[in-house]
């Protein structure tokens, strides 16, 4: 899917019928009736009504077409529609829709066999789980298990998930409300341009300086908690919602090193940066290390079924080949997804999906996203791979200021969000970040378009500096 | 579906194809190798291979055919691929597989109306999960930022889920290796059966006495762990798992009240009991009494697409309707999942499936498990409702001696197992116990047969103790 046009040829002004929009009104009059939302105060919700999608595009309430800059919540990889996996839903559907986790399925062992054939030569099995929550849940009581050990080291900034344990291993606002005691350490990852580590001069500090101090940080972190209490590291392989931004060289090296002398298991979190957002399979593959066990869940099936997966090592397998493992979940292996992530792997395969987004990282996005660096006020730093980036706006480049302090999100970006709708596209925002992550096969006239839309409504952000200069 | 014969009309001679059972032995063989299983030593298993299925039926990989006993892991309650529910997946893979949560879709918003309908007149709001797990947990949440406490009480012998605060939730052995500091205070259920209330006699021991005592301990618990810092007292409506005993007369009742005298919020866990797997729509419906917030899964789209929920009267609604609720999850609300649930609530009211399992309780399952306690002397109790019983087994009837201590499962097990899968029928065993627990619509003719293998293989049982004696 190389393809240099927009997938979707031509004009769509008969697929929405006011039927359908009609149809989407009542459904939005029952959501705010009957429906809880996710990280929301309820009542202050106006959420946006998705009628119909495909491909790269969705389409509102009101019928009217937008480029998905989401990925819905970076997850359709494959784009909505994708007919290869439709199909296989539907073949699935009819053949065996569900079964107990307990039974053999042929297709979740085609999934395993499939999931594992992508992933480091050692690693060699999958527990499926329902989504990214709970396999990071589960990857930490196998290494609580494996090690004997309680404590659990993880990042400021990062996510990993909704559920009890999975919000306390998260460093984002969203686990304040959560915090609990749940054996959980905190450090302060490596991130060249908000180090924590105190350059004297931020704009002459070097990502191998940053490399260097953060990996004695984690170091110090881990020797001072006490490393035979330590059980696990765990990592974003590339941070995501905290804000894209790659461990400098070397970090990723250093930390399995340290992992590796203190008997330490390595998990990383590839739930948002695997199967292919990062334009490779998995965004370990950028550093020259092997993880204890990987944590998926979002593009492995582009989220057409809900599913997870923990994949660990046969070190970590070996811990429960004779001892029971004390955990499980009744939709573990679900038949409609694995077999909606057979098909979504090897439709990825023989697109060459990700190496698209490789390429579009690399000739299309990031030097877009450079020139808008060179040319907006606001823009204070762009960073990414693959489908995966962000645009960071500050109040001041020099001194990086953020457009609103950590943790809250500038008054503007609901006015950037409604000028990109306006203009026909749904960024994703946190804090003062705008995160470009189109599925990974949107076609380079669609990356294109939506370039330009950012690009446009950036000078609304320009605006706020300058009056307040 | 009140119908008296076989769903499976006709023989399946040619159902399965010899490719078919060669593909169930590579799938076998690829599970064996990459497929990491729930609550197991992963080299002591040997899986069940299941290659096909239809209604109460499957079969396994070498083709026979089976009377599924177990509705697989207690979720198919409208059997394995039902037309309705099946069709409705297709429909929705087609028009809309997927969608993030913070928009708005028709599908859920239908299977929110839906649930709603079927429960409490001032429960509105539905926040959906992936399954029942993260459903309990959510639920937690909601009551500890409803009250401002921490502490929830929890049955022992009870299962909540398998993620970490669920588990710790859970009241049966599969907690003790997760055992951490998560809140949790476990009191003694009621169990008239084998009452923990210490009975002078237990053949005299009254249902009342047992809701009495049981009370009084609830009280108990409550008052000395302190009301102030009590969020939630947490409850399978019906205990499931731990051998589908129904709170005696007047329980449930004296629990709502001690809440509501103490402000306490009473979630009931409806992930098993629910979805017309005890006779009525919520097993709740059994007693004079409405929760706050019940959870469910499995039931509620027969397992078809992963789904749970979390369902909350107006008054924990409104502690979010101004305050961010934190938590969420990627797939809360899943397009495909709701579209499953819509048409198995909407199947299971157009054919009265509630009603044919309380009917298949009351006239084809009650009375001949009676009969069973009256001729084995293994059998020491029997009990359910609906389509959701336990044969407890002992070793003695006047003692009440199961036949293996709690935790164990006795060596006689997997020999009735293998002489139900041998005559015809798959069992649900958990420790002491076989469950019974059939899709609702299966026909009389189906239940009676499967019973009749029951009956047979119970000898086994009788051996070992008359053996012993």
């Amino acid at each position: 899917m190389n393809s240099n046009t927009s997938t979707l040829a031509s004009a769509d002004a008969d697929r929405i019928s006011p039927a359908d929009i009609q149809a989407g009104h009542t459904a939005y009059e029952l959501d705010r009736k009957h429906v809880f939302h996710s990280w929301s105060a309820q009542e202050q919700l106006q959420p946006m009504n998705v009628i119909d999608a495909e491909g790269s595009w969705i389409w509102d309430g009101e019928g009217r077409r937008l480029l998905d800059f989401t990925s819905q919540l970076i997850f359709t990889n494959a784009g909505h529609k994708h007919p290869k996996i439709i199909e296989a839903i539907k073949q699935q559907a009819e053949k065996l829709c569900t079964v107990a986790p307990q039974h053999v399925n042929d297709a979740r062992s085609e999934a395993a066999r499939l999931i594992t054939e992508l992933l480091p030569e050692d690693i060699n099995h999958v527990f499926f789980t329902n989504g990214g929550a709970d396999a990071n849940e589960h990857a930490v009581r196998m290494a609580r298990l494996h090690t004997g050990r309680r404590k659990v080291l993880s990042a400021y900034r990062s996510y990993h998930g909704g559920t009890h344990l999975a919000v306390n291993l998260t460093g984002d606002p969203r686990r304040v409300p959560n915090d609990d005691d749940a054996g959980v350490v905190r450090f302060l990852p490596p991130f060249t341009y908000r180090s924590h580590f105190r350059p004297d001069s931020a704009a002459q500090w070097t990502p191998e300086q940053e490399t260097e101090r953060a990996l004695a940080h984690l170091r110090d972190t881990l020797v001072l908690e006490g490393p035979s209490q330590v059980a696990a590291l765990i990592l974003e392989a590339i941070p995501g919602t905290a804000g894209i931004y790659l461990p400098p060289a070397g970090y990723m090296e250093g930390a399995r090193a340290l992992c590796d002398e203190f008997g330490v298991v390595m998990i990383l979190d590839e739930v948002m940066a695997g199967f292919g957002r990062s334009g490779k399979w998995f965004a370990h593959e950028h550093f020259a290390i092997e993880p204890d066990i990987v944590t998926f869940a979002k593009g492995v099936n582009s989220g057409y079924v809900p599913m997870g997966g923990v994949a660990m090592d046969d070190a970590i397998y070996a811990s429960f080949a004779q001892r029971m493992y004390p955990g499980g979940l009744t939709y573990s292996g679900h038949p409609l997804a694995m077999a909606a992530a057979v098909a979504a792997i090897n439709a990825m395969r023989d697109e060459a999906m990700v190496e698209n987004a490789a390429r579009l990282g690399a000739e299309v996005i990031g030097p877009r996203l450079e020139d808008m660096k060179n040319n907006h006020p606001a823009v204070g730093d762009v960073r990414g791979t693959g489908a995966f980036w962000a645009i960071e706006l500050v109040r001041d480049k020099a001194t990086r200021e953020p457009l609103a302090p950590y943790g809250q999100t500038p008054a503007v970006m609901a006015d950037l969000v409604a000028a990109c709708k306006a203009k026909g596209v749904v960024p994703f925002i946190n804090m003062n970040r705008i995160h470009i992550c189109p599925p990974l096969n949107t076609a380079d006239d669609d990356v294109r378009f939506g370039l330009d839309v950012i690009d446009e409504v950036l000078a609304l952000a320009d605006e706020v500096i300058s009056v307040q200069q």
